[in-house]
């Protein structure tokens, strides 16, 4: 039985799950977390359905030793490939970001057709349009691989001509579909959600899976009996394969709140 | 002793090395090839040098298994992390690409100005510059990491107004400094020559790393009694530790002999 108290494990392939923390953050702040961010290995989106679970499954170890309450997959690429081998293979809850993402789509969309875009293993895996319609078995579903996306954000173009210009290029056969929604189906994306509103204009509704999964796990929590009674003093602690001071600065800039250090674990031996 | 008829082990992070091994196959078209790509974990260039040592000191061992004569570190950031390591660890040969081309690029400027691009580690060792200044003790090095250039690359933007934006960016301080010599210190970067060419002007003399280092490794084999005597049936041996379908394919549009195969191997095992 996992103690209500103990954090909400949190991982990603590196900086980009910083949005699903941020979120959950706001959401339900009295939560702990712990967050692990693979920055040695990373990224995820580029590489195969085998080693994105060799990678999880360590990562899993990882939070199981850290006596967490439950498991928040806040990597599109890593919810699509491993979602379904982390929950049988513990007993704590394990909530991906695709679900709640596909869940709102098919809400929101009026004329059934939703556009995605994601990381290379995300849009392969095609398990963005299985879940979409799961919830509307009419819907179509349109992907769109956009690997440039995660070093623009990476380099801080969030606001810029080239990040825009290939934006257009990206989007322009989603636009030739007449999708009225759009998944933002990769954890970096949020980070240039103004600049994908005015490529796709006003009448395009954007879905971050981010701020509906923060949703689906306050729920999960609730349900559970697993909200966070007493809160300790450190509430939120992050560790990283690589590159811990680096982590820090971006955090510091994602996060509403102090961020003090990150520590550096060698995420194989797990 | 090494076996004269053994092959070359030759690694990077992913594919940027194929540019090393095109040019050993152009200069010694003999000698047997055993190349790795490490295409679970790439890239190299973002990570710090306690992982980079980490990663290279296993594809050592790997490609000791494989029983290779001589080894060539075809990836900037790991030569430049890693090379002294791998030197004090194995009796085999090993060679880097740095030093062949910062010993060139330190005979052919003028005006003992130059610039190096690479990746955000290879920039932060500051390698190039003191190995230039080895052999031209007064040269002024200036380096400029870019980081976008690999994934451009990758994304098949050899030649495009997007590269070219983004190359006219990373190249003006640059030319600021009136640098007469560039490197390219970047395996991926030869393949946006063209563009790099018509950014910085005909005036500046480009330093292809890769080439240089072809050149040491012939000179290396023939100074050791190592030059290969009887070439084996199956001359080239891919390796990587993901991908290997779409590392195929890749390897085929960068080689001028016949890519079979990759194999996947774990290289964590190592």
């Amino acid at each position: 039985m996992a103690d209500r108290n103990a954090p909400i494990g949190v991982f990603d392939s590196g900086i980009g799950g910083l949005t699903v923390a941020r979120e959950i953050i706001r959401q339900i702040p009295d939560e702990p977390i712990v967050y692990f961010g693979d920055t040695a290995r990373l990224p995820y989106g580029s590489k195969s359905k085998d080693t994105i679970i060799r990678f999880s499954r360590q990562v899993l170890h990882f939070l199981e030793s850290q006596r967490v309450k439950a498991i928040v997959i806040a990597c599109n690429t890593a919810s699509a490939y491993a979602l379904d081998t982390l929950q049988r293979e513990t007993d704590l809850p394990v909530i991906g970001v695709i679900r709640s993402g596909a869940h709102m789509a098919a809400q929101m969309t009026r004329n059934g057709r939703i556009g995605v875009i994601g990381t290379a293993g995300t849009i392969k895996s095609g398990i963005y349009g299985d879940t979409i319609r799961q919830f509307k078995p009419d819907a179509e579903v349109f992907g769109k691989a956009c690997p440039l996306f995660v070093p623009l954000v990476e380099e801080g173009l969030w606001h810029d001509s080239v990040t825009e210009e290939i934006a257009s290029r990206y989007t322009a056969e989603l636009k030739g579909k007449f999708i009225d929604t759009l998944v933002m189906g990769c954890t970096h994306y949020p980070l240039i959600r103004s600049t994908l509103r005015r490529v796709m204009g006003e009448n395009v509704t954007l879905v971050n899976p981010a701020y509906e999964t923060a949703i689906e796990v306050k729920g999960m929590l609730e349900a559970n009996d697993l909200t966070c009674l007493v809160t300790p003093e450190e509430k939120y602690q992050f560790f990283v394969s690589d590159q811990a001071e680096e982590f820090t600065s971006f955090a510091k800039s994602i996060l509403p709140e102090e961020v003090r250090e990150t520590k550096k674990i060698n995420i194989e031996e797990y």
